[in-house]
C-alpha cells in the first residue's frame, strides 16, 4: 500500500505513533493530567519506548515531585525577591544564604533539562536525541534561565563587601523570570478535567492579585527609601522616622498602601508626596484599572457559567407555565408538563444529548448494549430471538423517565413507538362510555404498545404511570426495519405475540 | 421477571418508589417547593408511608413553621453575635439572657432532629429507622450544632462572675455556624419555580453584603477597643473618648467605616492608625475585591438574562429590515414581515418550541387534543369521521397566528399544507387579468386549501387575512398518511369534499 | 359553525377583533410605536370603531402632544421637587407659583383620564364605557395621582403664613409619584423598533444616575441644614457659614459630594461628621453599590451584543484558517474559503436564515416571486412554460453569492443542483489531459449544470466565476418533483433543452 | 437577455464589477486588509481600471505610507494640543513652530484628497471623476478639516504679538477633529483578520483611557491656572507657588489627579477647592462612570470569548463523566468516552463543522478531493474504477479520529457505514465462546466493514484501534446510491470484492 504517498498527504493531520499496545492506559493518564510536555487536550497516547540510560523520563513520578518542589521554590522567590530589593537594605546576609541555596536548586534543574526528552510539537514524538534536546533548550529559554540563576548578590559581595548597590539588586529581579513556570502550571491545570475550573481560575486570579500588591508595595517603599528628603515621601509624611521602625511595621504599611490603591479605596492617609511617587502611582493605577476589569470579567464569566443550568431550567419551566396559562390548559396537564421538565433536568445533564451525538456509532452501541441488553432479552416478545437481533435493537433504543401520573400512550393514538417498562408501575386504562377503567397493570420488564406497533392498529389502551418509571423507547420504523433484515427473528416475535394474544 | 437482576443493572439509574398512588399530588407540591430534604429538581414523588408514632414528618406543616421560626432566630444570631463580641464589653447581662433563650430553641431542634426521618441521597427513600437517623446526624453536623448551642457566656459567668474574657467571647462566634441554614435556604429558593429568580438572587447578595459589613465593622471596632493606646486607633483619632460615647454612635461609626471601605469610597476621615488595623484592612479589602466582582458578575448575569428576550426580538426585526432594504422588497412585503415577527414574539415565548420538543409524545397529543379537537371536529370535511381519525389528525397539527393583510395561501403555489381557520377572517382572492378580485370570504371553522391538498392541484385562490387570525396547519404528507391508514374515514372525507364541490 | 363553543376554548388564546379592514394600516403604526395603551410587542390591529362624542381617542395626535408635554413637566417636577425640599427654605414663594401651575396641568390630566378609553388587557378591546373607565382609574392610580397633585405648600400658606414646616414639605415629595410616567415611557421605547436600543438604554441609565445624584445631594444638604450644630456637618466643617452662601455654591457642593460618593471616588474633603449623616451615607453607598453593578451589567450587555457580529465573523475565519493549516490545504483553496466567508458575512445578516425560517410559506413565496420571477422567466430553458410552473420553481430557489475565482460546479461531480447565473461572469472549463481549457463563458441569465441535472450525468464542465457573481440555486430533487407535477411544462423544458443541444 | 430589467430588480443586491480577471488576487488582499476606502468585510474585488494620470490610487503603497505618517501626526496632535492649551501659557513659541509644520502636512493632505478616487457605497465602484471627488469631499468633511488645520496661534501672533488669548487657544482645540482618523483606523483593524481581535480592542481602550486622562488633567490645570485666587485651587492648596514650579512637576501633578479620579481611588490629597473645579469634577466623574463600565464590559466580553473553548470542552467532559457515573458504565467505556472527547476537541476547532456547512458544494468537493482522493484510489475495492466514481465518493466522505483501544465496528451490529483506515492500526477481533480472539490486523489504506455494507450482513468482526487512527467514513446509503448511478464501476467493485473473498 502506498503508505509513503499518504504520509505526504497528511503529515500534520494527525500524530503518528509507532509504540506498542500498552499506550492505551498511558493515554488515559496523560489525558487526565495533561502534562506540560504534552499538548493540553489529550490525544497523546505515548509510552517513551526505549529511553537511553542516562535520560530522565518526563513521566517519571520522581521528576514530577522535583517539578512540584521547584514550583514551591518559585513561589518563595516571587515573594522574597521584591522584598529583598526594597526592604533588606542594611540587613545581615542571612536571607541571601537562603537565596543561594534556592539558586542552587534551579542550577541543578538547568543541568537536568539537558537530560529530559521533550515532545515534538508536530509529530508528538518524544525526542530522545541528547543533541536535539540540547539544541532546543539552548535556542529557547536557556539564557533566561541562567540569568535568573546567577547569584548576583554573592558575586557583588566578593568584589565589594559592604556595598548595597541598586544595580546588583536590580539583577536579582531577573529571578522573577522563574514565574513563567507558575504561569504554565495554571495554563495546564485549567484544562485538567480532574480539577474544578472555577477553583483553578480563582486561585490564579488571587495569586496574580497578591503578587501585584506585593510588588507594588515594595517598589513604592523603595522609591520612598531612596528619596533624599524622607519627610517628603508617602511614608515619611506620617511616620517621620520610618527608617528606624521595624521591618514588619514598614512592610505592613507598604502593603496597606498597595491594597488601598489597588481596590481604589484610597483613604488618602498615605499618598504620593513627590513627583517620583506620583509617576509610580499613575502606572500602578493604570495597571489596577486593567486588573480590576480583568477580575470582574472573570468573575462574571464564572457566575454566568455556573448559573446557566439553573437559568435554563427556569426558562423552560416558565415557558411551560406561560404556554399553559395562555392556552388555558387544564391544571392536570400543566402539572404533568412541569413534572416532566423537572424530571428531565434532574435525570439529564445539560449537554448529555450533545455529548452522545459526537460519540462514534460503535461506542454508542457499546453503551446501549451495556445498559439495555439484559432487560430487552427478558421481554416476552424477544424470547428466543438471536442475540444479534437484540443487539441491533438496543443500539436504537432510548431511555426516558416518566414522572408519576403521566401518560405514556394515549388510547386511539397512532402507534409510533414501542415501549419497554424497565422499572416503575404503569396502569393500563380503557375509556368506556367516557370514563376510564383500569384494565390491567404493567410491572417491570413488560412491553407497552406492542400490539399497536406490530399490528399497526391505533393504540387500544391508555398507559399511565403510577410511579416514577423508566422506559425504553424504540420507534416503529426502526423496529420494523430491524425485523425485516432478520426474517427468522421476525417469525419468532410473531409467534411470541400470538401466544400472548390467545 | 428477573427483577433482581435488573436492579443490579440500574441501582443508581433512577429512584425506586414503593409507595402508593397518592404520591402524584404530593410530587407536584414537592417539585414546587423543593424541600431541603428532597433533591432540588423535582423527581421525588414520595409520601412517607408508615411513619412511626413518635417520628415527625419533614413534610408536616407544623415542622415547616418551626423551621421558619429557626431561620428568624438564625438571622437574629447573625446580627447579635458579632455585636456582642465587639461592643457589649461592660454591658449588663440582659442581652445574654435573650441569647440563652435562643440557644434553648436550637437545643430543642438538636433533640428534634433525632426524630425527623431523612431522605436517602441514593434511593430517595425516606429513612424511618431511628438508629439510622441518629447515626447519620451524629456522624455529620451534630458536633457543630452542639458547639454552636452551648451557652459559653453563661458558663463563664458561673466560674468567674466579672470576667469578660475574649476567649469565651470567641466561643460565642461559633454560633455563626447556624448560618448554614440560611445558606441552604437560599440554595433551595433559587431552584423553586414559585419565586422570581432575580429577586431571590438579589436578596441573597444583599444579605451577604449586609452581613459582611456588619461583621467587618464589629471586628474593626474590637481591634480599636483592645488597642492599648486609644488615640492611635481609627476611631480614637477622631473621637478621642470614644469609649464613653453611646453604643449607637459607636455602632454607626463602625458601620460607616465598614461600608465606606466595602464600596471603595474610602473618604479617609476614618482610617487605620496602627499595624493591627492595617492588617485587618488588608484582609477586608481583599475580600471586598472579591465581593464586588461577585456582585457585578451576578448583576451582569441578571441583566443579560432579563434583556435576552427584547434583544432577540430586536435582532430579528433588524434582520428583516436589513433584508428588505438590501433586496429592495416592496414596502408592503416588508410591513407584512415585521408584523409577522412582532406577532410571533407576542404570541410565543422565547423557548416554546424547545419546551414542546422535550415533552413525550403522549403529552403533546393530550395538549393538541385539549386545544384543537372540537374545532377540527366542526370542520365540514371531517363531518362523520371517527374520533380516532380526528385524534390522530390533531396530534400533527400546529397553531399559527397571522396578522391582518397577510397571505396564508398564494395562488398557483404548490399545495403543501391544509389550513383550518380557527378564528379571524380571511378573504379568498382570485387573480383575474392581473387584478385581484374577492371571490369569497372565510369565517371561523372553515378550511383553506383543501382542494389543492386533496386533489393535488396548484392552489386556485389566494387567501389573505383581514383580521388577526389563528390558523391550524397540517402538512399534506402527514394528512395523506393518516387518511391512508384509515380507509373508511378517507372515503367519508372524499364524499364530504364532493358534496361541497357540487 | 359553533363559534361560541370555540370561543370558550380559546378565550385568552388570541385577541378577538371585530373592527373593519382599515385596521391593517393602523396595526403597522401601532407595532412601530407600541403605545402604552397597547401591549408592547405588536399584535394590536385596532381602530377605535365608534368613539362616543365626548371621549378622547388615545391615538389622537393631540393627545400624544399633551402626553409629551406632561413628560416634560414630570422631568421639571423631578428636578425641582428635591431642590425645594432641601434648599428653598427661606426663599420667596416665586417657584411655588410655578409649582402650582404645574400641579394645575396634572389636575387637568386627572380629569382627562376619565374621558380616555383604555385597552382591556385580556381582549385587547378598547373600552368605551365611561363607567368602566372611571371604575378602572378610581380603583388603580387615582388616589396616588390626586395626592401627588394637591398643592400642599399653598395650603400650608393658607393656614400659617410664615411656617416652613418639614411635614408639608415632605408631602411635596409625593409628587415624585409622577415619575412612573417616565418609567413607563422608557419601557415602551425599549421595545420600539424605530429607536436604537443601546441609545434608549443608555439614556435611561443616565437619567436614573442623574436623578439619584440630585436626590442624594439634596437630602444630604437637608440633613446638614437641619442639624443643630452647623460646624459639625459635612458642609459646615469646610464652609463654616454655608447658610449665608449663595444657592448656586451650596447646590454645586452638594452635587459634588453626591457624585464623589456615587462614583466611589471619595476624596474625603467633604465627609459625614455626625451620626445622621453617617446613616444617610450608609444607605446611599449601599444604593450606589447596586446602581454601579447595574450600570456595569447593562454596559457589559450592550458591549457583548454589539460586538457579537464581528466576533462570529472572526471565529469563522479563524476556524477556516486553522482547518486549512492543519490539513495543509493548497493556498488557493484556503483563499477561496476565506473569500467566501468574508462575502457571506458581507451579504447576509447574522440572523437572516433564522428570520426567513420563521416566516410562513406564503410570505416566503411572495418574497421569492418578487425577487426571482423575472430572471427565471428569462432563462432559455423556461421559455414558454406556464407562470404557475415558474412560481413553484422560484419558491424553492435560494440566492447565493460567489466571490471571483470560486468554483460553482466541479467537473465529474454528481449533479445535485441547477444554477442560474443572475449576474457576474462564469468561465466554463474542461479538464483535458490534466490541463484546464476554457470552453466557454456564461453571461447573466444563463443556466449552469442543466445538462447534468436533467440528463442525470456527471457534470461535464467545471464552472468558475471570474467576477463577483450572484447565483440562484435549486436542488435537483425539488426541480424534478415540480416537473413531475407539471407534465406539459416538463415537455416544453425537454424540447427547449434539445434545441440547444443540437 | 434582459439585463437592464434585472439590473432594476437588484440594483443594491450585490456590487457590479466590470473589471478584468486579475481582480481575484486583488480581492484577497483587499479582504485581508480591508482598506478604509473599502467596505470592511471583504466582497470588493476591484482593480482601479484606468486611473487618470494625475489621480492617486488609494491602493498605492506610497499612499498607505503617507496615511500611516498622518496617523502618527494625529497622535502627536492629540497629545500636544491639550498640553498647549493648558500649560504653555508663557512659553516661547518653539512648540508652535512644530505645530505649524504639522498643520502643513495636514494642509497637503486636504489638497491630496481631491486627487484620490473614492469607492461609491452603493455600487462599490471606484469613482474617478475629479468633479465627483471634489463634490463629495466639499459636502462632507472638508470644512472640518480646514478648520482643524488653520494655524490660529500663528495668526494671533500676527495681530497681537504678546497676547495669549484663551479664545485663540480654544480654536486650537479644533485640531482634535483629526482624531476621527484614529477612530476609523481602529474600526478597520478590528475587522482585519490578520490582527488579533483582543489586542486591537485593548489597544483602543487603552488609547481612549490615556487620552481621557491627559485631557482631564490639562483642563483641570487650566481651571486652576485661570482662577483669581491661586490658594483656593486644587493645586494651589498643596503647592502654593505652583506657577513657579517646573512644567514637568505641574504636568505630573495634573496627571496624578486625573488618574486618581478616573480610577476612583480619590486619595483626597488633591481635590476641588472652588465651584468651577467642582463642576468640572462632576462632569469628569460622570464620564468616568461611563468609561469604567465600558472598560469592564469590554474586558468581560474578551474574557468570556477567550475562555469559551475551554469551557465547552469542560462541559462536555463533565457531561460524559456524569453520564457514566449515573449509569454505572464500566470504567473501560468511560475512559473511551473521555479519550474520544479529548481527541475531538484536539483535532477539531470549535466551529469547524459550522464553517464547512456554509461553504458551497463545489468548494467542499475540492477540499475532499484534495484530502482523500489518493487514499481512496489506493483501496483494493476501488482498484480500476473510474476517477469520476472516486470523486463522487470522496465528496461524501468524512474524516474521523479514533483514539487507541476504541471500537470502530462492533460485531453483530447492523452495517451502516464503510470505513477506510487512513493511518494507524486496527485489530480485527472475533468473539468466540465469549472470549475475543484476534483474527487479523488492518494496516493503513485497508477497508473495514466492506463485507457487511456491500453484502448487507451484520458485521462479522469487531474492529478496535491499537493506535491513534484516522478513518474515512461513508454511509452505506450514500455509497449504494453512488454505485447505482455508476453501473460499470459497481461491477468492478463487485469483482474486486469477490477476488478477496475467495
Amino acid at each position: 500500500m502506498a503508505r509513503s504517498s499518504r504520509m505526504k498527504l497528511w503529515p500534520h493531520c494527525f500524530p503518528c505513533f509507532d509504540d506498542d499496545d500498552r499506550s492505551g492506559n498511558r493515554f488515559t493518564a496523560a489525558c487526565n493530567f495533561s502534562d506540560d510536555l504534552l499538548p493540553s487536550l489529550g490525544a497523546t497516547a505515548q509510552q517513551p519506548p526505549k529511553l537511553r540510560k542516562y535520560l530522565v523520563s518526563p513521566y517519571d513520578p520522581r521528576y514530577k515531585v522535583w517539578e512540584t518542589f521547584l514550583i514551591i521554590l518559585v513561589v518563595y522567590s516571587a515573594w522574597i525577591c521584591p522584598l529583598e530589593f526594597a526592604f533588606l537594605r542594611y540587613l545581615p546576609s542571612a536571607p541571601f544564604v537562603m537565596d543561594d541555596v534556592v539558586n542552587g536548586f534551579f542550577a541543578v534543574d538547568i543541568m537536568l533539562t539537558f537530560f529530559v526528552p521533550f515532545v515534538d510539537k508536530k509529530s508528538y514524538h518524544l525526542v530522545n536525541d541528547p543533541k536535539k534536546i540540547a539544541i532546543r533548550y539552548l535556542s529557547s529559554w536557556f539564557l533566561f534561565d541562567v540569568c535568573s540563576t546567577v547569584p548576583f548578590h554573592s558575586i557583588s559581595l566578593l568584589f565589594n563587601k559592604h556595598e548595597h548597590d541598586l544595580g546588583f539588586k536590580f539583577l536579582n529581579v531577573l529571578r522573577l523570570w522563574r514565574l513563567r513556570r507558575v504561569s504554565s502550571l495554571f495554563a495546564r491545570l485549567e484544562k485538567d478535567i480532574r480539577f474544578n475550573y472555577a477553583v483553578i481560575r480563582c486561585t490564579k486570579l488571587i495569586s496574580v492579585t497578591l503578587f501585584a500588591i506585593h510588588c507594588a508595595g515594595c517598589i513604592n517603599y523603595l522609591i520612598a527609601d531612596r528619596y533624599p528628603d524622607p519627610r517628603r515621601t508617602w511614608i515619611g509624611a506620617v511616620m517621620p522616622n520610618f527608617r528606624e521602625d521595624g521591618l514588619w511595621i514598614r512592610y505592613v504599611t507598604a502593603m496597606y498602601w498597595s491594597i488601598t490603591t489597588l481596590t481604589t479605596t484610597g483613604y488618602g492617609d498615605l499618598h504620593a508626596e513627590n513627583a517620583r511617587e506620583m509617576l509610580f502611582g499613575i502606572c500602578y493605577m493604570l495597571f489596577n484599572l486593567w486588573l480590576t476589569s480583568y477580575l470582574i470579567g472573570n468573575m462574571t464569566n464564572l457566575v454566568v457559567h455556573s448559573t446557566s443550568r439553573t437559568r435554563d431550567f427556569r426558562d423552560m419551566v416558565q415557558s411551560a407555565s406561560e404556554f399553559a396559562a395562555r392556552n388555558q390548559l387544564p391544571q392536570q396537564i400543566e402539572e404533568q408538563m412541569l413534572n416532566h421538565i423537572c424530571l428531565r433536568y434532574k435525570t439529564e445533564g445539560l449537554k448529555q444529548q450533545e455529548m452522545l451525538d459526537i460519540l462514534p456509532r460503535a461506542m454508542r452501541a457499546s453503551i446501549s448494549h451495556c445498559l439495555f441488553f439484559r432487560v430487552v432479552q427478558g421481554a416476552y416478545l424477544f424470547k428466543g430471538v438471536s442475540s444479534r437481533f437484540i443487539q441491533q435493537l438496543v443500539t436504537e433504543m432510548q431511555a426516558e423517565y416518566f414522572s408519576p401520573r403521566e401518560n405514556i400512550i394515549l388510547q386511539n393514538d397512532s402507534p409510533s413507538d414501542l415501549y419497554l417498562l424497565v422499572s416503575g408501575a404503569v396502569d393500563i386504562l380503557v375509556l368506556l362510555d367516557g370514563a376510564e377503567q383500569v384494565y390491567g397493570r404493567s410491572a417491570d420488564g413488560e412491553l407497552l404498545g406492542e400490539i399497536g406497533v406490530l399490528c399497526n392498529k391505533p393504540q387500544p389502551f391508555t398507559c399511565r404511570t403510577t410511579k416514577l418509571s423508566q422506559i425504553l423507547r424504540i420507534s416503529r420504523s426502526k423496529l420494523l426495519g430491524i425485523i425485516q433484515e432478520n426474517r427468522e427473528d421476525g417469525n419468532i416475535i410473531r409467534s411470541n405475540l400470538q401466544q400472548v394474544d390467545i
